[in-house]
């Protein structure tokens, strides 16, 4: 277990590797450097600076609220901040009222983890994870349509009707690389395969199951998108792989104890969790908003409900993070949001 | 009560038959003669066929996961994968692709049935029902927008102001009668009044009061909606009926013990679901998906939410069924989904 | 406390003034004297006499059901039903099926209202305050687009991209004045400044520190809708304030204890409440329903849910009412729709 640590660097830097279920600074570290690159190649550095703004409001709001003590030295109250931090950026272009609305989604984003916390996982087991960051970026992009001061750049927002697939066939070897990564890095709503490469080093120091569940659901996602002859723009860019991932970390060795039986149960959830993908789309199509990591909160949240399925992880959903900063207990994962619930 | 059985089919026709909240092979066997007919007039057996393969692989789900023996046995995750296979073929044409989302959303309709029982019903007391199977179709329905290997052949999504009810005067008698019928064959989304009566004649075999609160549901139900002056065509293909008839038969004589002032109770909620169908169906049209009995799962919940309400049923929402496949214990019906609560 | 009393008038008239969570038969006199004034302006007298059937048949469901007595006294059942009653008449046309509208709806707010209370108050103790009217206001205006007897007279249905913000300026110093006052008018979704004087006239006498909130919400919610560019016709009508009135009221006095402390955690409840407004309006447009109060309740759910965070309410979320109508215990309000979680 990693020491508790009260510097507001450190509960940050942690925070940020929290969303991919580790409690890692020096993973964190890394994974901002993953959003740097991709900045670096987009040149919108507004994604990376959010990120670090949303990450240190993030925590800093839970510290005023004096919300526990080590749910917030694991990070556990930043990783729904870093997320809204990246994610306004790529969807809305920069302005004053952007870094308004960042500073306050990112406050936001602390109570309602709080929120989620009190509710999903203090009555019904289940962690709250990604859940807040959907919900404000969800609701801070839906007010940039209502407000001057905040422009969207993203898609048009469409009827169902109007999401054409365009099927043109299967990609070639290299591209499938690529998305390999891709689907690694879009879960930090990144288009770069380098900044894959780096994120998944980043999980793999801090613990090698973690990383197989992340390749494994990446290798899934690809398979199953294809398939069923999604949009191929869609799935090159990664898009439908970041949901999966997160769901084959947190239902095969996050949250239930790991098994051949649960990774049946896991892959069966991963496999879900394109389809969820594919319909979220189109279902928040209407409202202009992207789907963000909905399809992974939903499938992992229904997944993971039903307990007694499952033999539960020995640490239950309320488990002590378990890979510190020093990289001890290696093949252990710490919770994600979990530590919240106490 | 009926006595556990291990068999597959058996558990599977049970299935079936808790569509519509009672556990009896042989009602089972009704309600697939029921559907087959309706094939045999459309000439798409796909339907059928699909909700022989959806009860199965539900059913063969839940044994897999090691859901409760009793609850298996009775058919209780088996209906929603009943229904997931009915659907899908009647909202989406028939491709390789198809069959495969059948399978999957069948098995992750037992996961979601888990997830109800352990969240809706485990704390709150309010049985799942047919929730599971609302939202796996939506999510199946929705998917097939962003997938070339799924062609949605239903209404093309679109506004709430482009649903323009098509007022032309209240039906003739003769319509009345088959309006009557196909209330209830819609609840297996067949457009047949002839299903109709086979499947009431499956719901008197096993209850009685079952079958009148059927009735009194599809009765109560065309009155609302050609008062209300929704579009006739609608009504006349029992889009309007099928949800009011199981909020009657759930709150009427399921759920609560029947009483006079349960049955005005049940009334209201009876008439409501007419307007939750009203408003669903528009609700749902941007993102092109059909509203399912949605209608009646909500109106459900929120009536059966506030238990002491009225006086709850002696046998409680986790009340062991109590029409077998003998025929004892005439005048009670088991419940639906309840048993999964335990 | 306000002695309990069983004339329905009374209970009618407290279950008005409980919009603005107080309880006093005096209160709800000049709530419905504000009302009164604005069908004068307008020449729609539905929306009045609506309000008046809608808390009626609300009270007297509540009764008929046997719901607890004391909330039954309070108007805690009573507050919902009336705002639904105003609500229907604004958004749709006079017809004898709005007339039935309104009275199912009024009698299913109250089932709601025990629903929301047995799930949301009785095991994460938030309250359910109007959650219900929004309920059943958007199920009810949803409805009418497929109903031909009731004719939505709202804005037409429309997609996120259509909603084009018109930013013209800051409002002259006079309209800020009739804003502040309109915020304030437009929980009972009225437009006239006049209104708002005469409610926020009916709040004081009840209590000083819930009137208190209820401006600073108004200022809050103006400064921030201008800043942020939100349209400015709508500021001007006052439809970006009365929900984060509510917030204000909800969060810094009414279900916290009032500290420093709580007084910035409401701030920012207030802020966002803002944000959520520009949200919903959005992503509910395609369906052609009002946000209502809708962006009040989700953020005040989920800034009271996690209790932990701020000092509770030594009367918690199940406090007795305190504000009588003989003026009792002034500085204290009561409760909203908590008193129903008993």
């Amino acid at each position: 277990m990693p020491r508790a640590n009260s510097n507001l660097l450190v509960q940050s830097l942690r925070g940020t590797s929290q969303v991919f279920f580790i409690e890692n600074a020096l993973t964190g570290v890394l994974f901002f450097a993953a959003m740097a690159y991709a900045s670096s190649v987009t040149g919108n550095w507004a994604t990376t600076i959010g990120a670090a703004i949303g990450v240190l409001v993030a925590t800093l709001t839970a510290r005023l609220l004096e919300c526990d003590d080590p749910s917030v030295s694991s990070g556990l109250y930043g990783f729904n901040g870093v997320l809204v931090g990246a994610a306004l950026p790529t969807f809305i272009a920069a302005s004053p009222q952007l870094w308004a609305s960042i500073v306050i989604g990112a406050a936001a984003s602390t109570v309602f983890t709080a929120a989620f916390s009190a509710t999903l996982t203090g009555k019904w087991g289940i962690p709250g994870s990604t859940g807040p960051f959907v919900l404000t970026g969800w609701l801070m992009v839906a007010a940039a349509y209502s407000f001057g001061g905040l422009h969207v750049t993203g898609d048009a927002p469409k009827l169902a009707g109007d999401v054409v697939p365009n099927l043109t066939g299967i990609p070639a070897p290299m591209d499938l690389v690529a998305i390999f990564f891709r689907n690694i890095a879009q879960v930090y709503l990144l288009g770069s395969a380098v900044s894959g490469v780096i994120i998944l080093a980043g999980i793999l120091i801090a613990s090698v199951p973690a990383g197989i569940a992340a390749a494994a659901g990446s290798l899934i996602s690809m398979i199953v998108a294809i398939a069923m002859g999604a949009d191929p723009k869609a799935v090159s860019q990664g898009l439908y792989g970041f949901s999966p991932v997160l769901t084959a970390m947190a239902v095969g060795v996050v949250f239930l104890t790991p098994s051949p039986r649960v990774a049946v149960y896991a892959g069966l959830a991963t496999v879900m969790t394109v389809f969820v993908q594919g319909a979220l789309d189109v279902m928040v199509a209407p409202a202009g908003i992207p789907s963000f990591t909905a399809p992974y909160v939903l499938t992992m949240y229904l997944f993971i409900a039903p307990k007694k399925l499952m033999a539960p992880h020995p640490h239950g959903p309320v488990a002590d993070p378990m890979i510190d900063d020093q990289g001890n207990a290696p093949g252990k994962v710490p919770v994600h949001a979990a530590g919240t619930a106490r």
